[in-house]
């Protein structure tokens, strides 16, 4: 039977924790939870990279669903975390963040900036960055979860992903 | 500029987008997207299998937050397709499903059948498959999108995903 009393299964973020949380984010790609038209979950693939200052972005075509649906509602989760080959997914570490999507203008001044840091990560992106109908996302944390395997759940803020 | 005249990218299934799907579903783990006790995006991942008749399933612990979440509202996406090492991860296959989850009660004559299904494909949950705060959640489609690459989107129906 599962125990009443039993403590909060979440703890507190760690320094190794920081670390394990700012390792995931280096990746090239992640998972995206956002709301449909209807107010229902959705979920989407989306490219993923760091801005210069290490805040999380993306770079969305207006032919993808979650283009619209972020327009509309700008809350989101995004999942960040490889499976490895080996073991249960289930204890590989994955990084959930939630945040908010804020769409960067054709013609703001930090996206030069934004689009050179992006190819570094991205290089086949050199393909369709600059189409019109593709926009930066900024993805500003709000707070996040690490899982890093049965047991070992920890509660992150905003300023624990940057390093 | 983008073109206000083109056509719907998402085209209707034809029998290799089938394929490709059901290709994609024999997967163990997947990403959820479902609703926080707010009405916001949430996202995590879980382990995934098929019953014996090819339904979406998976089995969640009670410490996991989706499991009051999907208790409290049903409406879930989930999305499977794995991201190869090389290459463009977004011209990767991935399958993302609408669906409705419903607990399968300890009781439920069907379970002794999706529990000796579930553990082939899932040797190591033997460890806590039957643990009292474990459950199998059906995730019964309701659409689906296959997201085949570039140009290769494809609207599925429920019964698309079944052989």
């Amino acid at each position: 039977m599962s125990n009443p009393a039993r403590p909060d299964p979440i703890q507190p973020a760690d320094d190794a924790a920081r670390a394990m949380a700012r390792a995931l984010l280096a990746v090239p790609h992640a998972a995206l939870a956002y709301l449909d038209p209807t107010g229902g979950p959705a979920i989407s693939r989306i490219a993923f990279g760091l801005c210069p200052n290490g805040q999380p972005m993306t770079l969305i075509s207006a032919l993808a669903p979650h283009f619209a649906a972020l327009k509309a509602d700008p809350r989101c989760s995004v999942m960040v975390g490889e499976v490895s080959v080996k073991g249960d997914p289930l204890t590989h570490p994955r990084l959930m963040i939630r945040a908010s999507a804020s769409f960067v203008a054709p013609d703001d001044p930090d996206r030069p900036t934004f689009r050179a840091h992006w190819l570094k990560g991205h290089s086949k992106a050199a393909l369709y960055i600059d189409f019109a109908d593709f926009a930066f996302v900024r993805l500003t944390p709000e707070s996040a979860l690490l899982n890093g395997g049965f047991g070992r759940a920890f509660r992150l803020t905003p300023a624990d992903l940057v390093a």
